[in-house]
């Protein structure tokens, strides 16, 4: 049931990679809004509708919640099984991964869980080798032709099917939020290929982060139920809305962390975020937690991803090595940019095909990875993590393991130096989290064993007494990881936040805050762009970055078109122009919009037409109003002017003309017209000096101009 | 040290009661910026000087938490002595309040800690009284004094020294933040009257929530420290920034919530909030929170005000009350608005004297008050909300005891029915926070025992299994409160995010969100305003609320002074004018600018002019400027225009004209003109129609057009 239906269609709507104009949307769901208001009073149905209408948000993101976890649980589960599957099969049943099969079998003890004769490794199943080398060789071999095999499958898939589904699209929302069009973008088959893609790639082993992708998931759920309300499906700020919101329910699924994905979506991804989005948002991540935990992918029924208890305070001096993490992420985020995209995948992948079996920790999934390294050690932990000599003295009966008393004297043993050097190693391939988690989990145990070896040292001695373990390794992981993600994405408060909701505790936000502060300070000072802007620019899309403060003194006058010595802007005037006139004009230019004057001689503003409409409506007039030829005047006029009876009937366009364009003077420094521009989310604005129209400024002008004050290249900006 | 003066003072400032414009404060701060950058090129003492400006934002956030923290921690420490005041005085030493006067003693025993020697109420003290009813009379009697002593002294010290420590703060510091000018507002008196009679009004247990007035003794720490910063202290917008930020600091020590505090600011409180101001916001209430906690004024070093950890979960079936709670709330929010504040205080001070002693709920402060509401019953519990059989029974050894083991058939005994028709009464006095709480547990305890007496009915059976506690009345309290809060202040988000700080965790979102959503959607459908709007509006204060769509269909044209049949707009014009007639036009005029036209005859828009600068600049031309008369033109033009040599030297005064105002079209419609108001912070916009000026409009002609257009009076907006 619509009851808005506008006259002629395709007026109003957009081409593909163009701008939206925010303000006419805006202007239109208001017009919408204020139209189902009035009908409301008439009839009991339009009072239903009405009421429908605006709980159709609410229901929409009640949707999106649903989907976007479910989804994302499918996901979660593939991949563990897929994963599982490089290395064995089970058999009471294909579909069982690892952990599953070993719990339905009895004969499972609980000191070796995943130990069962159900689940079969491939050289077990395939030449019947049960120990040895042999088993190492052939199982090292089918795990490769699997990784490969999926990665494979996955480059093909995008290839093949849906490009778009390529990268972890964040770069690509944000410019979408902007107000950019892509179509397709956000399409079904986007969507589908970019869910079978991502388990294919976490399966393989490939080293990506997460949320990339399930944010892009997410705003294709959302932008594929956006279609089944007119609200959202016709209005192109309306449907961003959801997308902003769409955005903190792919963060939400992706860490747990409902809270974290609204501000990342706030202080990363989003351009217009009103404030009812925000609750909205909040309403939708909430919706997409709660459905991933009822699918439980990983078994533990909690919200969170990496549960984590610490026992030990931090230490005021510890702040030393968490800012040395934070210098290194810092450091980490700017080098890690793909300057040759396609080559490095493919040496990622070889690599990663070829080494990650004999390193324990490639092996396993990154949330497995980072789970562990964020782990504080237990009595009973069998990770060689926690490979400690008073842990590894209590099965071989050491002298140690008496001397101190429980966890006490926390001295390695050679289980955790194997860790150790195995960690170093997997530091390569992994994305930026772990790489992040493991360097800090490095620099704990480090750090750790200093304070065991000295504890008799003068810093050392009022915070760890003998025999008591004063340091947290998992501590310095998360602290690490913070950083790295800190460094990559120039999160600030979403990243604290998440990493909050990520371990539940108001402690350990001090040691988080400083590494991602440091990190950010050190990133920037290094380089001003995040990973997700350097893409936005390598592609040339059109985005006015909200952060950056546009910090020169130059004024509309100097970016404004026409430029000195170029021919005289392009413009209609509101009567005596014919249709053919018009046409010329608008074949002989590439404009997306003209101003409409006075007249030539006097060039006083009354509004602007689009490209778009313009040639909409003339097509449609002549094919549709009666008498109109070559010849018919144009008129945008309010009055009819008097006009002979034999000329051609005029075709009145003061419909589609913008009656309230933006305009500035010449003298406007451009600080204030990006500010302008960026805030009321315009594609143009017209400049006048003293009333006389002279010129007009585009995104694109704008875009081009900040390029060349940035000394790089200002063509390297595409599109409008 | 400072870089950049001005030439003649007091052009570019602002008088009392007026609005600031934002746009040029920006200007101002981007224009200070790119000064210091360009000097720290030059030599080492700018360079040092541009690196301690950037980081003094960073150093004024930490002030900021260090002084605020401290501060609400004395408030703390000085309100929980002067409570216990009220009851008797500890004769170790007057400073002690009754718990450390009893963990001083060692004649305490764990059972009756609040019971020693050295604490004498004052009917022992003062008569010698030791029981019976005259101890109780003679105490009834000194609690009564001291409260209306506490109470008198605080209104006192209020219309004395500063009135505008009177109220809760934030609807005026909403107000300030939008760009408004209020000298004093908050200024040292106001911060030191405000923080000794919010001492004073929480001791004698005025009903009052503390995070309005934290809130304004944040700004007003924050408003101090930045006099100490040029960067700050000069520039209007730049301190709002800072003032957002100190919002959240409020929020983050009354709850002990820092990213609940920031949500708050960002949702509530401020009008212009960048993302910067996000982070920083961020660090100074974490700053503050760990400033508290070090402090540590409830003896329990936490850092969350009311921790409780729960037991059960909650039920499906139960978001039924949870909803319910929601409409009482809302329904609460709506009431409590006072049409008559004087009057209500007195009674209020009265009643709270008088009823309070023989109230056990009343007695207590209201964060006691929470505290206990939100509990969950242990086993040791001494408190009457836990007097339920069962635990009654394991100290008189009833028959239940042993029938229910543990906390199993939570029955209801003598003393939580006492407790019932106590909190009944005391939802009378109390702010919102604690009514809702009240209201949550009477409804919690009585659903308990609902099921608990029914435990065989087909709704419990699934849920309840006989002997199990399956309700958590203190989860009811909390969701109450949550709901009762919300419907007075429609905070959403920020709301449930403090819950969730308070609480410290997920599981009790969903409860807590469906409260707070059904609250603010019954609040609003009651009516649209929140407490603090209403107070904006009845103080006919100039806001512009964020919030609300403006939604009329009215042009440009319909709102711009001078109507039609009104006088011609009052204009200069770039030359041929002449001082005396300008200040003609000054005197007759109440205009706060005057726009500068070509000429009377061609309308043609030059730029705008500030009356303030005008006056300014004016007298400065008479006093310093030589040959001024009354017969000198004054010019407003690049260059200047032919002149006899023995004229009047001419007045220069392009370097005041604004160059770039803003414009709209008459044909705009107002919902553009009042988005463009609100996202750039205007003060006036001017009209044209094909490049000729024909009105003018202000905020306050926006204010009092939507004041009409809600059938309100419009001269109820006071201020520009």
């Amino acid at each position: 049931m619509d009851l808005l239906d506008d006259t002629v269609p395709g007026i109003g709507t957009y081409e593909d990679f163009n701008t939206i104009d925010w303000v006419r949307e805006k202007s239109k769901d208001r017009d919408r809004h204020r139209e189902i208001t009035n009908k409301s009073k008439q009839s009991t149905v339009a009072l239903l509708f009405s009421i429908s209408d605006a709980f159709s948000g609410w229901l929409l993101m009640l949707l999106i919640g649903l989907m976007s976890g479910a989804l994302a649980g499918g996901i979660d589960i593939a991949a563990h099984w897929m994963t599982d599957l490089k290395e064995g099969v089970c058999l009471n049943g294909l579909w069982f991964n690892h952990e599953h099969c070993c719990w339905a079998s009895n004969e499972t003890t609980f000191q070796e869980r995943d130990k069962c004769p159900q689940w079969k490794s491939w050289a077990e199943l395939m030449v019947g080798v049960s120990e040895g080398p042999g088993l190492y060789v052939v199982n090292y071999f089918m795990y490769m032709c699997w990784a490969l095999l999926f990665a494979f499958l996955a480059v093909i898939l995008v290839r093949a099917f849906a490009p778009y589904a390529c990268g972890s699209g964040i770069p690509e929302i944000k410019t979408v939020l902007s107000g950019f069009i892509i179509r397709g973008y956000l399409g079904k088959w986007t969507l589908i290929i970019k869910t079978i893609t991502l388990v294919l790639a976490v399966s393989s082993g490939l080293s990506l982060g997460k949320e990339g992708p399930l944010v892009h998931v997410a705003c294709c759920c959302a932008n594929i139920l956006c279609h089944f309300f007119t609200k959202y499906r016709r209005n192109e700020a309306k449907r961003r809305e959801v997308l902003s919101a769409a955005s903190a329910v792919g963060v939400s699924v992706a860490f747990g962390a409902p809270i974290g994905g609204v501000l990342f979506s706030l202080e990363e991804v989003s351009y217009y975020f009103p404030l009812k989005t925000l609750w909205r948002s909040f309403f939708a991540a909430l919706v997409a937690a709660f459905t991933l935990r009822s699918i439980n992918p990983f078994g533990n029924s909690r919200l969170v991803l990496f549960y984590v208890e610490f026992h030990t305070p931090w230490h005021l001096l510890e702040l030393i090595p968490f800012v040395l993490l934070g210098i290194f992420g810092g450091l980490w985020g700017n080098t890690c940019l793909g300057h040759y995209p396609v080559l490095e995948v493919v040496v990622v992948t070889l690599l990663t095909a070829f080494l990650a079996f004999p390193i324990e920790y490639t092996r396993m999934s990154s949330s497995e990875l980072i789970s562990e390294l964020f782990n504080d050690c237990g009595l009973l932990d069998s990770s060689k993590l926690c490979g400690y000599t008073s842990n590894s003295g209590s099965a071989s009966g050491s002298v140690n393991a008496t001397a101190a008393n429980g966890l006490g004297a926390r001295l390695a043993g050679p289980d955790l130096y194997t860790a150790m050097w195995q960690l170093a190693l997997a530091l390569l391939f992994i994305p930026s989290m772990a790489v992040g988690a493991i360097a800090g989990r490095l620099l704990g145990v480090c750090m750790e064993q200093l304070a065991i070896r000295h504890h008799e040292r003068d810093i050392f001695r009022g915070w760890c007494s003998p025999g008591a373990d004063c340091i947290t390794p998992g501590l310095y992981a998360m602290v690490g990881a913070a950083a790295c993600l800190g460094g990559v994405t120039r999160m600030t408060v979403s990243l604290v936040v998440i990493m909050f909701e990520l371990t539940g505790g108001l402690e350990y936000i001090v040691p988080l805050m400083a590494a991602a502060m440091t990190s950010k300070w050190v990133a920037d000072a290094l380089g001003r762009e995040s990973i997700y802007e350097a893409h936005i620019r390598l592609n040339g899309y059109p985005f006015l970055e909200a952060k950056e403060e546009f910090r020169h003194k130059t004024l509309a006058t100097d970016v404004m078109r026409p430029r000195r010595g170029d021919p005289l802007l392009s413009v209609l005037t509101e009567s005596g122009m014919t249709v053919e006139e018009v046409e010329r004009l608008i074949a002989d230019t590439t404009y997306s919009g003209f101003p409409v004057v006075i007249s030539q001689q006097s060039p006083r503003l009354v509004g602007f037409v689009l490209r778009r409409d313009l040639v909409i409506s003339l097509e449609n007039a002549r094919r549709n109003q009666e008498g109109v030829v070559s010849m018919s005047p144009i008129l945008f006029t309010e009055c009819d002017p008097p006009m002979s009876p034999s000329a051609p009937p005029a075709v009145k366009l003061r419909s589609i003309l913008d009656l309230s364009p933006f305009t500035v003077t010449v003298h406007t420094p451009m600080e204030i017209v990006v500010d302008i521009f960026r805030k009321l989310g315009l594609r143009q604005c017209l400049v006048i000096q003293n009333g006389r129209l002279l010129g007009i400024i585009t995104k694109k002008d704008i875009l081009k101009h900040m390029a060349q004050m940035a000394n790089r290249d200002p063509d390297s900006i595409l599109f409008n």
